[in-house]
């Protein structure tokens, strides 16, 4: 929700500016943010297709262009926060991640770490990345965020979306759809195995963050789908109040 | 020379694209570009005192700002790359190296060689950094390239600089300056060692580059000054034809 999706390289700067003064005044403490690609990295990652790696010279210059995209969303986010008080740090993925096929594997977070230690709010994205099968691919934040809490031993993460949470059905489509308050691993596997099976979504387009999160899930982080449309819901989730949600729990 | 260092955050956007038009035009291979920080990066790491390191929580500020001015000159410098047709990729020094007490000492720069070996140009900057004993600091584009150098084996470096190479002294001032053509180590060393000495640099402005590429040229790798303010030069020396310039060599 920080661009409008309908149009290119179109921030939303009053829901940036509403979510940089929610976190400033939730008092964030030891908080890592994690940003999307909407309408800057998307289009022009599909335009060259750089998720499927490299196939034509054409394409690096696409692959470069989507991580600049992006780099110019950061730079708007971190702007915002910065001019809210919050000291927040840019760091790009693709300086300091390489994926294998698409995935994480070997990471070193020292940066994104001491850069907590030192006070900072780092702000990392769904980046083009260089890939040591494809030579490049999209790492997604949902994936990026995941690990990061994994490997940094977080609490929480707090995925904002834009509706409640995980419903019974697509609640944009379907009337009598229903939030679910709480799923545990094994019903996220579930879900994630009946997408895979019917390739189908059942729960409101939050398949990609279930089966992202299951890892992080696995090792004890609290996982929590709030709705960041809704003023005042991420000030509230950041500060631990209790809201209208989805849960994830081992 | 890419930015007009007497008006805070302008570029100079014919001498950037002129710059990459002849790198465009060299045919880069196994190239790797360090730019410097004009007046993008340096009247906010001099307002701030981020080089000092951390004193207050207002430098916080300061650092992400300064970085946030980089980023942006960085970009411009890509986006020229871009479309000049050289598969330029942004690479963050922040997001990957922690100095300590404003020098690199463990690095990584895996990402770097990736894409280098991926057929991209890297294209990285002086920036401000995380470090381990100030909290933070600035890293210059000098010991950043020459860091690369040494690590990733390179044959040369190229610094780009406003006159022809290391005058007798400095040729802006003193009508008959004289340009020397090479210089060994142990006179870089003698040079730095009187610089130090005298509070003074005798070079033309030269001395950080010459104290910056010493350990790269005890490497093995020969350093050229090259005057990149005149048309065709930095052509000239990419393709590695005979210039007027500086060598610094073993």
């Amino acid at each position: 929700m920080v661009t409008d999706k309908d149009r290119p390289k179109t921030a939303n700067n009053a829901a940036i500016k509403r979510l940089a003064r929610e976190v400033a005044s939730a008092g964030p403490r030891n908080l890592i943010v994690v940003h999307g690609g909407g309408s800057y990295g998307h289009p022009l990652a599909k335009e060259y297709d750089v998720a499927a790696g490299y196939s034509s010279p054409r394409q690096m210059a696409g692959f470069s262009l989507t991580h600049q995209a992006m780099v110019e969303l950061n730079s708007i986010i971190v702007e915002a926060l910065l001019g809210e008080g919050v000291p927040a740090m840019s760091i790009a993925p693709s300086s300091f991640i390489v994926t294998e096929d698409r995935r994480i594997s070997d990471v070193d977070f020292a940066v994104v770490s001491r850069a907590v230690e030192s006070g900072f709010v780092p702000v990392l994205y769904g980046d083009a990345v260089l890939d040591s099968a494809r030579r490049f691919t999209i790492l997604s934040g949902d994936q990026l965020a995941a690990r990061l809490a994994t490997d940094l031993g977080a609490a929480r993460i707090v995925f904002g979306v834009d509706v409640d949470g995980v419903y019974t059905a697509n609640p944009k489509l379907v009337r009598d759809a229903r939030l679910i308050e709480e799923l545990s691993l094994s019903q996220m596997r579930g879900m994630v195995k009946i997408g895979e099976a019917l390739s189908t979504d059942v729960t409101g387009g939050m398949l990609g963050k279930i089966s992202e999160a299951g890892p992080a899930v696995e090792a004890g982080v609290e996982v929590q789908l709030v709705n960041a449309l809704n003023p005042g819901v991420v000030h509230d989730a950041l500060r631990g109040e209790k809201i209208r949600c989805t849960w994830l729990r081992r």
